[in-house]
């Protein structure tokens, strides 16, 4: 069953926190774990439907699982009487559906069994906004970096892709998966928040990458080749850990749109675009090394005795210091790719949707940000034209919802 | 090798047109028919990747093969001053490109041979509206059929989703590939074309469905129960067959968009439903039968001695008269779902991508449309929004371009 194991493959180091299991088609009571009811769904050919990904779960699904192909992110804004206990029965209820769908089983209200029992690793993940902590009363439960972002020299920002009281992720391998859950959702939550915008992404298909092969994005780069991994990396930059904190084994979400000049990017020769990066396209590997995973060394230097990778290139400005370590993230990006629009400065209408998820923003993401703002050669080519800040709460337990822990203050 | 025999389920019917070969990764010279590159790529986990739908055939490749995951439907306007030189160029550069990019090969002018390389059944497939002829100065060439269709009771049409010069249709199992495939073409036609509208459809990802399992839509139906599939079927109602004609070997093709009221299909009980539809939710069965493919008999009787099948039901109003079985049509349907519109009609902006193929619209389409138009109970949920006609010429031959019988004679 090599292919039953190459859908595993996008977050290779994480196995260590494998909570993948594969549910036998449509009885959502008893889900084994082994590879019985496996064998017999590839026998049937759906094998990829019917997987599922754990809902309970100390750290919320949807950031150390893996990386499906398709992505909604659904920011909302509350109403503008939202108090707590409007915002409790919002969170009681959306965890209670997204609990179900992540599972294969039928929400609460809806006739529609036929559309929820193929989850296809459907995940469901929560954030909130400043404003939602405003709204629900707990402002003085915002942590400092739960907030905009500073402003940086190439910020062409638009309010329409722009912050939200809360955020959705709705993802999985399945488009039709997504769909119907990301509809349920928005259904769901109607008389309490209203969309205030989508970001539809997509990644390869599954089974068109080999297992742990990085995915490129719509520049032909390969996109992922650095990231947090490990359970240790992950303790150490991304799950939060301060007992006393409703975040607690929570995370935050910075949301970039990065829309991507293809016109440029197509004038651009391979040289060109290898030294605004710092990695050759073809193996992804740091200039001057050989291979994607070598080790970026910023020391090393070409024929002419000259640094292999340039100063100003993508890679050499997004590279920790080493007195900071810490300023790593896990990125979690799709591309979007809308129709053209008219009169549009760029032929094609596409970009990345660009998720980091670590501690502190401000300690992580901004230092990369700032550097990269001033001077990545890339920026002739991408232009940040959306930014949003979420606080992810921790997993639930089976009897627990979304931020019962902050909510219940 | 389950899985990858699966990945021949849409088109149960039509192992006798079979041109899907497996491709051998990047070496696009030659293409294995054999399955000896299928196994070497299953090991690496990419046999989806790799596959190729042959682009020189009879008949245009998607069309009567496998209808795969994604599709983007472009139309395009011609500039002003288009003429027979101009299409030519257009249809050379077109078909050049199109010929590489469905088998993996690398188009003139791109650098970004590692977004090529895995097609994943990727195929482009062209149609002409009366514009494109009239510009070409053939409009004596143009069949009665290839205009505005009558107008229907039901009618919602939005000039934004609707005609066009010509169609071009890219669907493949990546939407990656599609992604790729629809910004190269669209840029390679900058100096002759400009996009009218772009229709981007999904339908469940590959190893989603069980071998020749009929995928549903938004609503949870069945869709494409009835469909004409056999060499047979496709030869006496889709190709057009006239040695004189242009169009012999070719086709044409509708399109409609057709916005769901999934709000509305919510409320609705699942007897409704089926009482709409004319055929069970879980199985598609036609009511008072058991099985999907069961024959629609519209004097079966319930218990009361009621017709099983409500003479309003959409299946009752499709199904073509005994005295006109050439009112049968190839289907191929995606759903979309956009990011949902404040102040809309409906929560959620979705619906179907619905396209025809057959030999005469105006003989086969028209009429069944009109029917459904006139009193198909699925009305109250569903809105045709947008509609256009095309011309699908002929597939071609190594050596031929798109159109070329049409455009040189």
């Amino acid at each position: 069953m090599t292919q039953q194991f190459s859908r595993r493959k996008f977050f290779a180091g994480a196995g260590l926190f494998s909570t993948v299991a594969t549910a036998g088609a449509l009885s959502a009571c008893a889900k084994p774990e082994t590879s019985d009811a496996s064998s017999e769904a590839a026998q049937s050919g759906i094998e990829l439907a019917t997987e599922t990904i754990a809902f309970d779960q100390p750290h919320q699904a949807g950031i150390h699982t893996k990386h499906q192909a398709h992505q909604w992110l659904i920011a909302f804004n509350l109403a503008e009487d939202a108090d707590r206990d409007g915002v409790i029965r919002l969170m009681k209820l959306w965890t209670d559906d997204a609990r179900k769908l992540t599972q294969g089983e039928i929400p609460l209200g809806s006739l529609d069994e036929e559309m929820v029992t193929r989850p296809a690793n459907l995940t469901a993940t929560i954030g909130y906004g400043r404003g939602f902590l405003v709204k629900a009363g707990l402002e003085d439960h915002a942590p400092v970096w739960l907030d905009k972002l500073p402003e940086y020299p190439t910020d062409e920002l638009l309010p329409e892709w722009s912050e939200g009281d809360i955020c959705l992720q709705i993802a999985a391998d399945d488009p039709v998966a997504v769909s119907y859950a990301s509809r349920w959702m928005i259904k769901a939550a109607k008389r309490y928040a209203t969309p205030a915008w989508v970001q539809e992404g997509f990644s390869y298909a599954d089974g068109v990458l080999a297992e742990s092969e990085t995915p490129r994005n719509l520049f032909g780069q390969k996109d992922g080749t650095v990231n947090l991994r490990t359970e240790e990396e992950l303790d150490s930059l991304v799950w939060i850990s301060d007992s006393e904190n409703w975040l607690n084994g929570g995370t935050s979400l910075v949301v970039r749109r990065i829309e991507m000049d293809m016109d440029g990017w197509d004038a651009a020769d391979r040289g060109v675009r290898e030294l605004s990066m710092g990695r050759t396209i073809a193996e992804g590997a740091p200039l001057g090394q050989e291979k994607e995973f070598d080790d970026v060394d910023l020391t090393v230097t070409d024929s002419y005795g000259l640094p292999a990778i340039d100063s100003k290139s993508h890679v050499a400005r997004a590279h920790p210091p080493v007195d900071n370590p810490e300023q790593q993230i896990l990125r979690r990006v799709y591309n979007y790719d809308l129709p053209p629009i008219p009169g549009h400065r760029f032929t094609s209408n596409s970009g990345l949707v660009f998720g980091s998820f670590q501690q502190d923003p401000l300690t992580q993401f901004h230092p990369i940000q700032q550097r990269l703002a001033e001077a990545d050669r890339l920026n002739e080519w991408i232009f940040h034209t959306g930014s949003a800040v979420f606080a992810i709460p921790r997993g639930t337990a089976p009897d627990e919802y979304w931020g019962q822990s902050l909510l219940e203050t």
